[in-house]
């Protein structure tokens, strides 16, 4: 953590690096199509044909991680292989082929005094991107922020300081040889705790802070900005299975939710179950979940339906167990189910399943949340599979996008207005 | 302004509302728009009825203000009279007729696993409010909240207070007699300067705040909100006028952004001239300027163009005048004029006058503004100028909507998505 010079020569080497970066931006605002995807091809190139070299640095974060003590959770995260390089390499070829939401005009008009005005997409200007410790997340997160036209200062957890650097090295590089400002992209050589902070202070040169990690990171985040921030920070998703559910369908989508994979913000905590269905449906699907590993929290009224189950606490309703536990609750009627998801969820993904058409519009429309499903798996809120392509993060805040964010989330439109001498009278 | 327990007690209290607002915000989030247009419908016949009401409490305030030696023009800002109120009624049904951007579905496509999957728009939440002593304001604002379907808790400047309150009954009546929750709307009653403070940190009821009035109020709101902002700081705007200008329509265009009303965000503070126009266009363009009363403070090559002006200083660049004060610089290239804007302006909105094709295609997609115009004057930075109805403010920060904020920025989409049992594999 260092004295109080080593923090003020941290600072001003951050401060100075924010300069560059905006710099860039102004230069990358006008970079075309062919330029950035060229880029990215070659940043694509560089890291294969220096994969060797890259695994061995990731190699030495591995080491003293190790000997810090991190959970095998954690070096599992930290660790590049022939496996996640491949898929880093793979990441930017998509984005690659991905459509430039920059220059794209949503609209244009004509006004009776005979301006002509149009909305075009532009891009934010500059990315403040705060992560834990996957390397792999400097690389897919450097390439949407190209694509879209941002420079970015990526501040990633201390443990991958040397794998992020050597991979920044290699994207500069690609930078270069693509004529475009090696600036754009630049990881904080930083492990002081401060340079979070510092960055987080930056609102005359960063335009935007986009944070990924646990729930505390964000929370500091959140708090310690004048920048704004695009974040969610938890997952508290719901599946309703309503009285008219096809109960087979409800149970294979339920089981997808909680168990296809249980640590992810998608996944879902609490069941709802409508009374009417629930002894036909729940029994079966108790057992599903039990043969799967996964611990059951039943309310009084599940409990009494099926004997033997650990009985719901409060404090089980609005958490994010992010394992294979279940938090199952009965309800009266839909009312009490949207109830139950307003005081409870977290704006994050909420689906039904219902044969019935007025009971799915009720629930399409009613329902807060990024994501709204009817008859499908919590598990598809995610840019990929909304096929938006790669996503940089999930919004849960009602401001500039709600939902996962991609490339064009990334961007924002500006008014451009053709006139012939017009004056306001 | 009061002990310990009288802020409590504010604060409580302004808790109280903010519960209130969200859960009227539920409530509005399914309103057809046939209720919302007729609630508007009432308020403009309930401020009709009562608006000899209306100017008498509005002159209390009036008075109070006068003692406390309020300038003239706030006295002006806050005086309600035959024309404000007739204006306020007029903007009501202006609202009302505006299309309800609630529910307008802005895409929707087909998955390779068959899910549909598109974007509806819906209301933000609850949206803080926050601007000065004039009362026409609070109907305008509450009328775009309620027609996008958002729930407002209204800080207004303590002069206005009465006024406020009075207006606040009115719209309540209206929206119970629509069926409409009354709590949709509500004034914050108190007049402590800790009122703003506590409303900034309900970051668990509000979704977002808009500040409308000078630098000072939004800087303030700006750095101790816990709750995203959406805000511009200042309007300093730019006219280029090209050496390929048509010097005729530069005088005009320049002269309408400067002169027409010297007083508002999107009147140029600066010009800056080509050194190849400038010998025709400059002499003349200063003695119109001269004869509408605007001082002059030029760069040295304009100054030694036309003799006699008085100098720019370094700190006119980046001056906000809204006043009849015009810096002027002469410009080798419009790359150095692109340099100035980027150094000095503000983000809001900036002009070029020239008949060079290339010319305006590049100011067009370099220059980062809300607002960029070819040959027409800056004052067009307008929601109703650029067709897009009334607006609640201007955004300069590029995040969630980048310009005049109107109906339509008051909502965001989420995503809705018709399954028919997927499961993510």
């Amino acid at each position: 953590m260092g004295g109080i010079e080593e923090i003020l020569a941290v600072k001003e080497m951050i401060q100075g690096m924010a300069r560059e970066a905006k710099l860039s931006a102004r230069q990358l605002r006008t970079a075309r199509r062919s330029e950035k995807d060229a880029a990215l091809d070659f940043m694509a190139e560089n890291i294969l044909a220096r994969k060797e070299e890259i695994v061995k640095t990731n190699a030495e974060d591995v080491t003293l991680a190790r000997k810090k003590g991190l959970s095998p959770a954690m070096i599992d995260r930290l660790t590049l292989d022939q496996k996640t390089i491949g898929s880093m390499v793979a990441g930017l070829r998509e984005v690659a082929a991905l459509p430039d939401p920059v220059g794209e005009v949503s609209g244009m008009w004509k006004r009776p005094n005979g301006l002509q005005v149009g909305q075009v997409r532009i891009p934010l200007g500059v990315i403040g991107f705060i992560y834990e410790s996957r390397p792999n997340v400097t690389v897919d997160a450097a390439a949407l922020c190209l694509k879209s036209g941002n420079a970015v200062l990526l501040k990633g957890g201390s443990e991958a300081i040397s794998s992020n650097l050597i991979l920044n090295e290699l994207l500069a590089a690609a930078l270069r040889k693509a004529n475009l400002p090696e600036k754009s992209i630049q990881v904080i050589p930083s492990t002081d705790r401060e340079a979070v902070g510092i960055l987080l202070d930056l609102d005359d040169y960063v335009d935007i802070i986009i944070p990924r990690g646990g729930e505390d990171l964000i929370r500091f985040v959140a708090e310690n900005s004048r920048i704004p921030v695009l974040k969610h920070y938890k997952g508290v998703c719901h599946v309703y299975v309503d009285e008219f559910a096809d109960v087979e369908m409800a149970r294979k989508i339920c089981f997808n939710a909680k168990v296809q994979r249980p640590g992810v913000c998608n996944a879902i905590e609490t069941m709802l179950v409508h009374k009417k269905v629930a002894p036909l449906f729940l029994p079966e699907m108790i057992r599903e979940f039990s043969n799967a590993g996964v611990e059951i929290r039943a309310c009084e009224e599940s409990a009494k339906l099926i004997p033997g189950l650990k009985r719901a606490e409060e404090g089980d309703w609005p958490a994010e167990f992010l394992d294979l536990i279940l938090a199952v609750r009965i309800v009266e009627n839909m009312d009490e189910a949207l109830d139950h998801i307003e005081r409870y969820g977290s704006n994050h993904t909420e689906a039904i399943v219902t044969d019935n058409y007025e009971r799915s519009q009720q629930f399409l429309e009613r329902v807060d949340a990024s994501v709204v499903l009817v008859n499908a798996s919590t598990r598809f809120n995610d840019g990929f599979e909304l096929g938006l392509g790669a996503e940089i993060g999930i919004n849960t805040a009602k401001l500039h996008a709600y939902g996962p964010m991609s490339l064009r989330e990334l961007t924002i439109t500006k008014f451009i207005v053709f006139g012939s001498g017009q004056v306001r009278t």
